[in-house]
């Protein structure tokens, strides 16, 4: 019998228990205590009342268990818990990415040195086996690029603005209505969710773990159904991406809007849907897509986990990772951008123009509806922010998103 | 040092010798023989030339070689050496997807009691890791569907057409003299390689070898630029699609011209590039897209198959397969189909549309420059088979192709 302690019951944890005791993964694995709040509670998936503690210490001190599966989600206590098990010599799969993306390079170390192992692909992109196909790549490729729609959420509501010509709020509203976005949206839609994933992939391409404060964030909270529709009469698709690109010793990773080309395959991933495009120098550009989330999806990422950990497979051998440097690697990247500005009357218009005109040159100009849209030339994201900030300063609505053209 | 035979120098084998003597794979690992026709040849990439030999013997008796590398191509005398080479308890790694879609049970048998490891990522996808995805897949998830793109001078043909507004014949020839299409197209456009392709990934899905036989093939030879447009037209891509669908105890697998929805992901996957999806019951549909070919691509998947090896990782341990039937296992599948057949004048027109109604409901009709094009409801492929079997009887020139609307 192979003992298993599992922290968390909701919909994952849930998920994983059905599919260990349904004995798919193996006839002899078994979970022998589960972690929760209140044991009491009812649940929609039942097990024995007597695998329910609430007192984490009846499964980090119990030796017959050699493998806890983290399935708590935010930082604490799961991190805690984690540093514990792994340094009591006891392996431990997790989808928490918020711990992974601050502290997988501390808590790897103390597996290799407990003789224990780490695994978290269901940390990014659910089911989708980037974190396997990730490590296995960065053992002959040096990796360049790693880009990604992965937000389930966010993808949702702008495939809903984009397909019914609604605008972003109505959507939100109703995605909160239907229990598919959260209450507090701002995980999804300020980009803090995606934040974590593509920081976790970055690490692991770049070798170098990723400080938060290194990430430029920029959410999706404030786009129109005019910037999706300006966005498509120029030919190209909103994304709410992640992205980590390296240049020699540099990389940026950043979350922001992009437009991409009607005709790349990354523009055409849609509703829930997740993507990762990974770019090496022999492999040339990987996609791999598929539910970034969902009950089954990231159980059976978990699990394939722990069937991995049970196989003794080292999997991960091949990260290294050196630490954050809140000082940072970032070199400068140009790209085009499209902007929107809003405006008053002819004045303002003419003021607007002014004012663009004084720190870019001014480029396949669309004016409608007191709008003024364009598509810039390449310039780097610093110039892009100080002339918005500008522009905003004096009250005026903005928007803007990179053109991502490096993409399948 | 760990001392490995290659068999094959062409444009796979040097790009492994490279990147294996480049010592990012391992610093101790060596090439010790190369297997090639004429030792004497000049070769673009070069190798001290007392590593070259033209008697397997010298790989497949020295007991210093643990590991074969099999990059030759084509039936024999590859399946002979990898058969002794396993047996002799070596292990091997290939790209020669005609031997391992013909006899990977067997091999994988012979390595098994054997002691060695028999990897083949390179067989399918290039550098895509779909051969490891799917192995991994298959442990938790009961695979309903895979479904790719495997074939890159196609899919390049079938962009051309659709971007360049050229026929067929002319992009082929093209391509021919550009040396992307081999002078004896047939493998390509008639299907036989995605063929071997898509009975691997089916025979590793459902757990049951495939028997040639019962692969429903159809290549694209008689595909007009009026089709792409017509097709277009409707909505949709044509796109030459490996296939292999499970329900029950059935299984069909098929190569064949189809139909995709534009925006799907999958018809949306052009030029060289090739993509996979796999549907399973707990993780849904998950799609793979990279090259399928290239010398990078093709020797990297090689190479980190050569790593597994090494680290003696078992990846294919979820393998099972039962032998192949070529009573077959085949259960009926109904599709819509697009059809178009060409008639001469309004008598031929009309004794095609009552040959039509004869078997099949008309539907969705468009007549355009003496062709008659149409999209049908679902029927299935034996009853689509008959129709266009007796409409080219009559000098009828036809074409038709399943509509896909399972995939991503």
């Amino acid at each position: 019998m192979m003992n298993f302690g599992l922290m968390g019951f909701g919909t994952v944890g849930s998920g994983v228990y059905e599919i260990i005791s349904s004995g798919k993964a193996g006839k002899d694995y078994n979970i022998k205590k589960i972690l929760v709040r209140d044991p009491s509670k009812p649940r929609k998936v039942s097990a024995p009342g007597e695998l329910f503690t609430k007192d984490a210490a009846d499964i980090l001190e119990d030796e017959d268990i050699k493998l806890v599966i983290c399935v708590m989600g935010g930082m604490e206590p799961e991190y805690t818990y984690i540093k514990q098990a792994l340094s009591l010599g006891k392996s431990v799969v997790t989808a928490n990415k918020e711990v992974i993306a601050a502290h997988m390079d501390e808590l790897l170390d103390i597996a290799r040195s407990n003789g224990a192992y780490l695994y978290f692909e269901a940390s990014v992109g659910g089911g989708i086996p980037i974190i396997s196909s990730l490590t296995d790549l960065i053992k002959l490729n040096t990796i360049s690029q790693v880009t990604g729609i992965l937000n389930g959420t966010t993808n949702f509501i702008l495939t809903k603005i984009s397909r019914e010509h609604r605008d972003f709020a109505d959507i939100l509203k109703e995605a909160q209505e239907m229990g598919f976005a959260e209450a507090d949206p701002s995980a999804d839609v300020d980009g803090y969710d995606m934040m974590r994933k593509i920081s976790i992939l970055s690490a692991i391409a770049f070798g170098n773990m990723v400080d938060e404060s290194n990430v430029i964030m920029r959410g999706i909270r404030n786009i129109l159904l005019d910037d999706v529709l300006a966005a498509e009469s120029y030919g190209y698709k909103i994304k709410f991406l992640g992205q980590g690109v390296r240049s020699g010793e540099g990389f940026n990773v950043c979350v922001e809007p992009a437009l991409i080309k009607n005709d790349f395959v990354v523009g055409n991933v849609n509703e829930e849907y997740n993507v990762i495009m990974a770019q090496g120098d022999l492999i040339g550009k990987l996609c791999f897509m598929g539910k970034g989330a969902g009950k089954n999806a990231t159980a059976e990422a978990v699990v394939s986990d722990v069937i991995k950990v049970m196989s003794k497979t080292d999997e991960y051998s091949s990260i290294k990772l050196k630490p954050a440097n809140s000082e940072g690697a970032r070199f400068e990247e140009m790209h085009e951008y499209y902007l929107r500005v809003s405006f008053n009357g002819y004045y303002s218009l003419s003021n607007t123009l002014d004012k663009i005109s004084s720190l870019i040159k001014r480029n396949k100009i669309r004016v409608y509806n007191n709008m003024l849209f364009m598509i810039t030339e390449a310039v780097n994201d610093s110039l892009m922010r100080e002339l918005c900030g500008q522009l905003a300063e004096s009250g005026r609505d903005v928007f803007f998103a990179r053109i991502e053209n490096n993409v399948l």
